[in-house]
């Protein structure tokens, strides 16, 4: 039957992530395709222990209908670990979502009309592109360093497009890149989202997941116009599974943010936020984060020093000091699709560049993830993708 | 500061009903307001049994990123539990979704452009209208009587109004009126949706909870062209806040909600799906809802019996056979909101009429829910609530 969709929805079902992320599911292939963190690492006894103390003392109530800005349990959590973070506020400038794909989705409900702009680092996490192209954005992309987003280009956009209405940034450990904003980037920012009125959308799934390096204050810490919307996750320092994020804003923000909640989901799973909650009060969360760093770290080397030792002399790395991607260049490529189809037929995955980039992709980009392989299959798979980049560019295959 | 809100955004942060909410919180008044299940009978011990089974048996997994469409464990159970409603699907057909307030929203963003008409019941569910509003719907609402929507109004609506995507009913026990459609009804709507091509979107949350009279079939059952989308969800036969809804549609369109999920919240909470499809392994779910069925007819039993006794003898009631609402009407009274105001000082509760209808509020009505109070404080209730009509009536207070 022919339906007849609102001009949100795509007019196609090709899905080329999708379609990735399903090939490279075979067990004889080693992937550095995903963004999963180690489900090794997940402390499922100390959830269990959690959940259970949670249903005995507190069952009904976690199973019942609860509030759309989450429960206050969680939210105090939440207000002292964003401490962390440089950031001083109270729980009732807290939400909780579902997840903080959830968060996006009501950023772009709230703020964006069909064609308003939106700018983003350039590349950027793809699943954000998405959400907010559902809402009718255009996008303006900003070209990174190794700083992060470059700010005089920034500014240029920004008195382009006075229509400009969000700024999305992940500034730790960016998703593809692995690259971090400098802090006199971020004071920047700070200062030129306040100039243009603009206000910026601060994506931090990876900053609590360190190995190296010093901590760089949030861009929220050095806000002082409200301009800054914050986001954090449980995702990467504890589970993903329980779809557990959060938002910190002003006060009258976040009653709009609950308000489109109510209307999204009316609130995030309540089992969920209080087996967290629980889970925190009884264990420490900040030593569980240590030993995902580490591990992190390993995996990182590893897959640094392989990618030295097999890759061309010229392709240029990201060097993350945490988080779980490492993004690579190699200028003579100019087609990364097609290298990805040799390299799954030597039983390896990674995910090319260009569906990263909002518009004018750069060829010769891919994305390694080092986060969710073990230590043993990271060598041998960036040996394996080593010898079928030397050879195609050799057989000059991927020209 | 000042925001600039995309257009989606209501410009009040009013909440009429939040605001009810608020003010029966107290645990001195006996409140008919909310619609919450009762919590004495979510099966706590079992859910805990069930959780833990799943995080010795399938931890990892269940704490990882899951499938936009949900975990096939769960949708094959959803697929058999559909079956009871004449539905015969598989579970490629079925999506899981944040709660059935999920797939309103989602349904809302894959359907509704600005200016688009969606047809409603008359009253309806006001978080419906709130998110379907929220894409820019007009409404038109279509009068019931005990038999449901009025179809004869529903066809005039729609010659009236080629422009409408939608149509959104509560078959089973109707929320707020707690009515039921006809089988004739059903049958008519299903060819009235084919011949007008608009879509259907069946709600069926409180279809399971029948405690009286034979079960009808849902209108999905009846549809031989694909023209029904038929919603279910976990949160009135076992427990609202661990979210979880479900939609069976057909499978390309089942691919637009994943898509539109994905951009939502990626997922729903997997633990939870996980815990769900063990309790329905290991416990007869059937016979829960035997138990809760049985518990809600007693209540309903209580409240009809108290009205009789106490209302004046004009007062006009549905009489629902099941689900957990009881729809009253008293045409004298033109203004339930004074009443609620006066109900409160007598330390009793219920919601008026007017914020559930789309247009045109029908003066005299009030909503009623029996389901989440205790039976010692049913007959007091209403009989604090008898007599405070009965003085208003007399003072001509609520004229």
């Amino acid at each position: 039957m022919n339906y007849h969709f609102s001009s949100r929805v795509p007019k196609t079902d090709i899905d080329p992530v999708g379609n990735i992320l399903k090939v490279v599911e075979s067990p004889d292939i080693i992937s550095f395709a995903g963004g999963l963190p180690a489900p090794e690492l997940f402390p499922v006894k100390q959830i269990a222990q959690a959940t259970a103390k949670v249903l005995n003392e507190c069952g009904q109530v976690a199973l019942q209908y609860g509030s759309s800005q989450g429960i206050p349990e969680l939210r105090k959590i939440i207000a002292e670990r964003v401490k962390l973070e440089g950031i001083d506020t109270s729980p009732d400038h807290i939400m909780v979502a579902t997840g903080s794909q959830q968060t996006l989705d009501l950023t772009g409900k709230i703020f964006i009309d069909p064609g308003d702009t939106v700018i983003v680092e350039s590349p950027t996490y793809l699943c954000a592109v998405d959400v907010f192209k559902s809402y009718g954005a255009n996008f303006v992309g900003i070209d990174m360093d190794d700083d992060g987003m470059r700010m005089d280009h920034l500014e240029q956009a920004l008195s382009e497009h006075p229509e400009t209405k969000l700024i999305y940034t992940i500034p730790n450990f960016q998703n593809p890149t692995g690259r971090t904003m400098s802090l006199d980037r971020r004071k920047k920012l700070s200062v030129l989202a306040d100039k243009y009125d603009v206000m910026v959308l601060e994506d931090n799934p990876y900053g609590a997941v360190r190995f190296a390096g010093e901590n760089v204050p949030s861009v929220k810490s050095l806000d002082s116009t409200g301009h800054v919307i914050y986001m954090g996750t449980f995702s990467k320092i504890l589970a993903p599974g329980m779809r557990l994020g959060w938002i910190v804003a002003d006060e009258s923000l976040i009653n709009k943010y609950k308000m489109m909640k109510q209307s999204a989901d009316l609130h995030t799973d309540s089992l969920s936020q209080y087996i967290i909650a629980k889970y925190c009060e009884l264990f420490d969360i900040d030593e569980h984060i240590k030993l995902i760093s580490s591990l992190y770290q390993k995996r990182e080397q590893l897959m640094m020093a392989a990618i030295q030792k097999y890759f061309p002399k010229n392709a240029k790395c990201s060097y993350p000091e945490g988080g779980m991607f490492i993004w690579v260049e190699i200028p003579e490529i100019k087609d990364t699709q097609a290298l990805f189809d040799l390299a799954i037929k030597q039983r390896v995955a990674f995910v090319p560049g260009e569906p990263f980039y909002s518009e004018h992709p750069k060829p010769g980009t891919f994305r390694l993830n080092y986060s969710n392989m073990s230590e043993d299959k990271i060598e041998e798979g960036i040996k394996r993708l080593g010898k079928v980049i030397q050879t195609a560019l050799l057989a000059q295959e991927v020209y």
